[in-house]
């Protein structure tokens, strides 16, 4: 692999405001941006979209369920794409930065080779992925699944939203059936640059984090039984309290999840037949272990089921039962490195992370020598109108994504790049 | 006061036939009772009840909220009636004793006078309380409530069901607006005999309950702060976790409550806008205190007061509002001794107990000398279609209502009564 540095610099404004420009579609009242996946709002993003990149003179693919793959050719017509990309689509409540500035980033990484006059020995990919978000239709990362066939193209078409339109009649209506087979275009590699969604980074002060991988997650449902009784007459020895012992087993896994550096989110919690003078008889809550290798997530299981065992909770037991589970994905390690090279060579301060939330990216990764780069959030919050990244956050990002792309496709005429600058 | 204690015997078996007879009126197919108050179930068993009394030649009275008082006149004519009473409406899935036990044990009392011809010096009174439970209409106890002077007429007229029907009309309905004045039947003292409704006794192995008073009961809702965040990126150090507080919060309440021999209960919790992978950022809970005495439930509240200002919890604040409460009562201390000098005669293993439910006993005590006599229900279950009390347990009972009433009351020729035993 040809390894070249030419001192080539993204345009940080300009990647702004094409983020505010194309934030307009799907804008609401608060700042934020409501562009389900196939929507109208979508519709119009992905025409202007490949507006865009045909106007450079890209090739422009689509594929089955829609992923969008403008291609910008390279001196070697034979070689895999290196790829970027992200997504469009946004939550119900989305922000202007989350997948978005994947893509857009990838625009000006082509806007910066383009003004420059810069070729690549190998090809670049730009993709914007169909519903990153899972929000209208599930599975979350479903279009990157197919493509990475983790999952299959029918069960995905055949998924329907609340209003029950399925994938495909949505794809449809939009006019976004691609004529490509799904995972036709094969990557060298690819890079997908996507804000923190956590605030690891901006506590730690850090410009960038290198992704060395995805965590695993397991999901529990947790039903505790017990004896609803009068909270007036039943003493606190005699009582079977669901939600006493659930408030034990909250507290227990909290610690387990410290202890192995690792995460316990109890979500959801109710309270059969509740009452405000009821001792509760029976508890529902929902419990979501993650953690970056698996034998983190053995050992919090482990214990999960060890108190699930314990005698002392044999008068109010604890049932649970796993309902998905998602194995950690670690990233190719040249690829990473690539990144945490770029990063040290622009001065930037970084540290490895893993991230925490589900990315088109840990789909890829299956099929393809793939990293991420993430830049930091406001306050860590995504999915959210107030989601925020400032202008150098977002610029950093794109010249770390610019220098790791180009450090794996090559220039052809280094000395040219450098004296253009 | 005379006290004298003839070999009167009352009849268990008979008893227990009076309350399988009552049982039809609301029975329910899983062998409870559903007997709203006001509702034609409750007025059938009103009739049923007027009817026996009215055959023993009893007075009766009814005042303006439908208690029933069966009058049975006594040597002095100007002494206050020594009291026994309950109430016949059950909960909208009820059982066969809440309540009813002790109006038809009273029954039972006057049966046995009446076939042994023993005359009391102070006339008896039975009572039936209107709407006890308060589950069609609120609040619970409110006729024994207005009699006692704690709440007004008027105010109880207008309160309404979920069918916007109020008081008055119900009563109206089925017939049963009185023309006495509230609070006009006097008494000398009030015995109310009531199954347990909790654990203790059946654990303790003990036939009869000595009441020695009412425990206070303080309601608290309570809101935990916090930041609603993703359960994927938020690292565990840096969460603002409402529901992790909630939980320290319910295991450090139980705690105290176990330190003060009260009563702690978290009766309903729920999670704002929660979801499986979402930490919580917001958390609402109800908090049921309870204790014989007030000091015990300053203790309490000042923890609860205590957790909300510790700086420990300043990012996932704890707020609290106190929505009602209800000061202990302490019965009459010749009333308890009655009713356990009572149980000591008559061999029945005994020991004193402070009820955690509310009853028409509570208000009465605020007017005259009162106590409570408990027997075991299966289970310490009640206000459920499976609440049970055995034919000795019931027959138990009434033995110690009536000695104790007999005591109070005085018997004109006690010789007389023992001859014919």
């Amino acid at each position: 692999m040809t390894f070249s540095k030419p001192n080539l610099s993204i345009n940080g404004d300009r990647l702004w405001s094409t983020i505010m420009e194309t934030a307009a579609f799907g804008a609401t009242d608060d700042g934020g941006v409501r562009r389900l996946a196939l929507s109208e709002e979508d519709r119009l993003v992905r025409d202007w979209f490949v507006a865009r990149c045909d106007e450079m003179g890209c090739t422009i693919k689509i594929d089955a369920l829609g992923n969008i793959f403008a291609l910008r050719a390279g001196e070697d017509a034979h070689a895999l794409p290196v790829a970027m990309g992200s997504h469009l689509d946004t939550q119900p409540t989305g922000g202007k930065f989350d997948g978005i500035l994947g893509v857009l980033a990838g625009l000006e990484v082509f806007r910066t080779l383009d003004e420059r006059s810069i070729r690549t020995k190998k090809p670049l990919a730009l993709v914007n992925w169909t519903n990153e978000e899972g929000a209208r239709f599930a599975p979350a990362m479903m279009a990157s699944g197919v493509h990475a066939g983790a999952l299959t193209l029918d069960e995905i078409y055949a998924s329907r939203d609340e209003q029950g339109i399925t994938v495909r009649e949505a794809l449809e209506t939009i006019g976004y059936v691609g004529n490509e087979e799904m995972g036709t275009t094969q990557f060298d590699a690819m890079f997908e640059l996507h804000i923190e969604q956590g605030p690891v980074l901006e506590a730690e002060g850090k410009a960038i984090g290198v992704v060395t991988g995805v965590q695993g997650m397991r999901w529990f449902r947790i039903e505790i039984g017990g004896q609803a009784s009068h909270a007036g007459t039943t003493p606190m020895a005699l009582r079977r309290d669901a939600l006493a012992t659930a408030a034990e087993l909250m507290l227990a896994m909290r610690q387990v999840a410290l202890d192995n550096e690792a995460l316990a989110t109890f979500g959801t919690i109710s309270v059969e037949n509740g009452s405000q003078n009821v001792v509760p008889g029976k508890v529902n809550l929902t419990l979501d272990l993650r953690a970056p290798r698996e034998e983190q997530l053995d050992a919090m299981e482990a214990v999960l089921d060890a108190l699930a065992a314990d005698q002392r909770y044999a008068s109010t037991p604890i049932r649970h039962a796993i309902i998905w589970r998602k194995a950690p994905v670690v990233f190719d390690a040249d690829c990473v490195e690539a990144v945490a090279n770029s990063a040290e060579a622009r001065g930037l301060t970084w540290q490895h992370i893993v991230s925490g939330a589900g990315h088109d990216a840990a789909y890829v990764a299956g099929v393809a020598p793939t990293s991420m780069i993430f830049v930091p959030c406001l306050d860590g919050l995504s999915h959210n109108p107030a989601e925020s990244a400032t202008v150098q956050d977002c610029a950093n990002g794109a010249q770390v994504l610019l220098d790791a792309v180009l450090g794996r496709a090559g220039i052809v005429d280094p000395e040219v790049a450098a004296a253009a600058s």
